[in-house]
């Protein structure tokens, strides 16, 4: 069975060391998480994922849920798991208090969630769909219905989902086709066919909230006439309980690479009761606000991921005995060396263990925004947060688990043809996370997203977001000589970033498809540079502790970073290349010719 | 169900318009091999590989073969089409006349044997081990041997197999424990255990030739004492026919992510009687011969999933319809633009095309040197030709797996979701290719090979075999304008891949870590400039024909080498400043700390 130990000491590094995490403490409502109470929360976070969500993520890959007449059963240990899951209140961390939450911090919960998608990433999809659910009710339902609805979801008996693709409908969500007719007591009667939706039907909960994108029979074509409504699969009975089926069913779940424990489900809606969630034809402004939320949910899969798959991988090539080292033995007395002497494992490793400590470093940064800009006490600071999130979520979208993937499948190669098998658990990692790129808008669409839809905000200066700080960083260093190989490599990355960023931007005013073809390089280009940002920092922070008590765990976040810097930063060359290169030799191929 | 078009045109073009392939008629015994022969040998395979295998590639993935009692029963519809396969002479092409094979050029097998691996994968590891078994046999075993056994091979009656793994020696051979004990007959009696052994035990054939490495008793430690013996499944009966049990058995088969119809077995050897092949003590040699061959078929199998994905994202692209083009919609008539509109999507599907088609372009120049190594009557252009496969076995298997593997993961890409649904067969695609990157040595392994052993090879000059070529072309055309945006990029990456030779050749001599820590992206740097040598020559050739009768064809050709070299062979500037970044920050880190 694959192994997990909670990166804790990790997280706390990032948090409190590269971000000034205490500051958190000052927000209105947070004044109680300090760094004791919030490490002891992880600890048993940690504790309750390699106890019990560990153990059934193999299993639920190799049983996967199974559909019979319109009902979900997931896999062996799923059920017990989610009620002491929810007993255990780790599906209500981030809720509001109002309601029955915990009113933790969204660091926090992005933290812990961490956790539960490194060790268990179909499991996390149920509990995460009822907070991306609750995200879109909270900021446009009415109080009726979150007075109804969040106590039971808070408290994790009821789970949600977000039902938004259709066959012909996926991207492009003003194809889809579902009504919704309005009834006299203002309700609604929801009817048509949604797929792919996550958690649509299970086992675990005793009642489940569907969001419905849908059209009402007067509203204008395309995604301006895309409605949001709340439609529960039961009706409550006359005492309150849900009893009444409401026209809500699955007709059958579908097969897929991984997340096999998770129910991917086809729903059917005939003349199901809804209600209006915001206005008429609003949907989409709702819908975006759950996505957004979703879209850095799904990051931290890839981060989550991305962990287990490195400790598992460094775990194996510390016990694997195979060949010697390239300047003779280290282990003679051993019939071979440990895997770890090989510098080709040592690269992947080294790979590994950079991108997912990179990766936590930005998660954490955009949630510690994601706090500010919720709780701040100064409007100027909240509109810098929400800038800095809009620029940075599409980029934790498609570059962690881009990374994910990429992470993954390292991991399966250290394991050489073990990592093959099914019984190591290394494949199901490059299974899982195979699906995060997909998901909550394909990889290509966050791509377009920040490019296309980003960039150009602000007067093009959302950018500034990210710009600023590396170049305050880049200034107040240049004279750093112990910092100079991590600084001046950095420095070459952002002239780069920036001068693709305006070729964007200028290129793209009169020329449309010049921000498509520039769209995923670019990300990634983005992306890579605000790692290596980072890593220049924890380099920093990692010399300073060098000679301490823990200088064992310092000295490592200088290696890494050194590693990072010298061997993968470098992509940005090739990346700028790609952008500057434009898009004519993309947009000049002739159809007929594919 | 997938689509697959062999793409003969394609095969034609790289084989005769781009590589003289004609000269091949002019070897010893290929002097019936014209073109019109060869292209009617691949439109008949190609047909046999879209109607035979290509329907039980879904069907045997979802079944996969099934181990009982000792038996591999493979997935419905394996066994008829393995019948016809062999009754339509596809496992002999390439095998030797005076044995029942064809003799048909290794150039032709590559090319049939992609279309195996667009097809199914899985099936073509069964004749591809027989295929490799028989190369190790062709050169060390004796006439005796090959009478016997060589017949019922290339009539397919009889499967072969390579047995070299053990659970604690895979990459690393010297680990390995099993014995082969002397008899008086001059047999030996083998015992031991093998696992992952492809095909190791079936229902295809009536027989099976396990070509096994294992220790006499006095042998010395280490692969210097590793011998190679071929040990039957069934010894003859006094009428000469396969029937006596030879203590050879599959104890169990692996749960693997891909290939599932392809029976991967623990193989049990208790006292099984077996046949030294080639000297005592030299079977590591052996097992070298058999191992290059196959490597340059691992790498044919991602080309072949290569062109699959391709075309199957293609096809699916100009159907699916979502979105509308970037400059305003293109078909205002339907309800959306198809993807094939989208800058992104063209961008992957010019990523998967070039990628495909620069493979087999590279692969078939190898194939050919395989063939005048084997048959040119000038010594001197054969040891060329030797030069050249020594130098580019490692970096066909490994580049164009890890493609192999990148192209499969682009084409669920452009699915979308329905990319990660089983049905569509996209996401087999990823499963299937990613043992290719695993299997015949590591990736890993591969670029040591380069690397460590290749690149010192001939002082050092080993590498002129690639080099030469393509200075003496950028030299040829350093003045020829309508090639200059070809030509002058190619000039750039090639002074980089001379200098990172040079690094690793003399940073090498003294610290062999240097070696390692720079082989893999120096393979890939290696692999991504002689693809671009390649897309230049053909943009070349495109060029001339852009105003024939298949003027699409050859325009075709210059849009996607220069979508190549504008937005792919970039990737050269991080390789190279990884490869130049040196070993120490590989190797620093600690070991305690992983």
């Amino acid at each position: 069975m694959p192994v997990y130990n909670a990166p804790i000491r990790d997280m706390r590094f990032v948090f409190y060391e590269l971000l000034d995490g205490a500051e958190l403490q000052q927000l209105p409502g947070f004044d109680e998480v300090d760094e004791e109470t919030l490490v002891a929360i992880l600890e048993e976070a940690g504790r309750f994922c390699a106890e019990q969500l560990l153990p059934i993520n193999r299993s639920g890959d190799e049983e996967a849920c199974c559909y019979e007449d319109g009902s979900v059963r997931t896999p062996q240990g799923f059920k017990t798991t989610y009620t002491a899951f929810i007993k255990a209140g780790w599906n209500s961390i981030a809720f509001d208090p109002e309601y029955g939450g915990q009113g933790l911090p969204k660091s926090l919960h992005v933290m812990v969630d961490e956790m539960i998608n490194a060790t268990n990433m179909s499991f996390g999809l149920y509990p995460g769909l009822t907070h991306g659910a609750w995200t879109a009710l909270s900021s446009y339902a009415s109080d009726r219905l979150k007075d109804h609805y969040f106590p039971k979801m808070a408290e994790g008996i009821w789970s949600g989902t977000m039902c938004l693709t259709e066959p012909h409908s996926g991207t492009d969500l003003a194809l889809l086709r579902t009504k919704a007719v309005p009834q006299d007591d203002g309700s609604y009667l929801i009817s048509g066919s949604k797929i792919f939706i996550t958690a649509g039907e299970h086992d675990l909960t005793e009642n489940i909230v569907h969001l419905v994108l849908a059209r009402t029979p007067d509203a204008p074509p395309g995604i301006k006439g895309i409605s949001l409504f709340l439609v529960p699969k039961l009706l409550d009975d006359n005492q309150g309980k849900p009893k009444t089926p409401n026209g809500v069913s699955c007709g059958s779940i579908e097969h897929k690479m991984g997340i096999k424990a998770s129910a991917t489900c086809t729903m059917n809606f005939d003349s199901a009761q809804g209600w209006l969630v915001g206005e008429v034809n609003q949907g989409m402004r709702a819908m975006f606000k759950m996505m957004n939320t979703e879209r850095l949910a799904v990051g931290i899969q890839g981060i989550g991921i991305a962990e287990a798959a490195y400790q598992n991988a460094a775990h194996y090539a510390r016990e694997r005995l195979q060949g010697r080292a390239p300047g003779g033995a280290t282990h003679p007395d051993l019939p071979a060396d440990p895997l770890t002497v090989h510098p080709d494992v040592r690269r992947m490793l080294l790979t590994m263990r950079s991108y997912a400590q990179g990766m936590r470093a930005l998660g954490l940064w955009i949630a510690r925004e994601l706090d500010i800009a919720g709780k701040h006490p100064d409007a100027d600071r909240r509109r810098q947060a929400d800038g800095f999130i809009a620029l940075m979520t599409p980029v934790a979208k498609a570059l962690f688990t881009d990374l994910g993937t990429e992470v993954a499948n390292l991991g399966v190669q250290v394991f050489g043809g073990h990592g093959y098998i099914r019984e190591h658990g290394m494949e199901q990692f490059v299974r899982d996370a195979r699906i995060a790129q997909l998901y909550e808008g394909t990889n290509g669409i966050q791509a377009m997203d920040l490019a296309g839809r980003k960039l150009p905000m602000e007067d093009g200066r959302l950018i500034r977001h990210l710009l600023d700080p590396i170049n305050a960083y880049l200034d107040s260093r240049a004279h750093d000589e112990r910092l100079t190989k991590f600084v001046e490599p950095l420095k070459t990355a952002t002239i780069q970033l920036d001068r693709a960023t305006t070729h964007i931007l200028q290129a793209g005013r009169n020329a449309p498809a010049e921000i498509g073809s520039a769209a995923t390089p670019y990300l990634r280009l983005l992306g890579i540079t605000a790692l290596a940002y980072l890593w220049a920092r924890m380099a920093e922070t990692g010399l300073a502790g060098s000679h301490g008590t823990e200088a064992e765990f310092y000295r490592a976040k200088v290696k890494t970073a050194r590693f990072f810097i010298e061997h993968l930063l470098p992509q940005t060359h090739g990346l700028t290349a790609s952008v500057l290169a434009g898009a004519s030799s993309l947009m000049d191929f002739d159809d007929e010719a594919w």
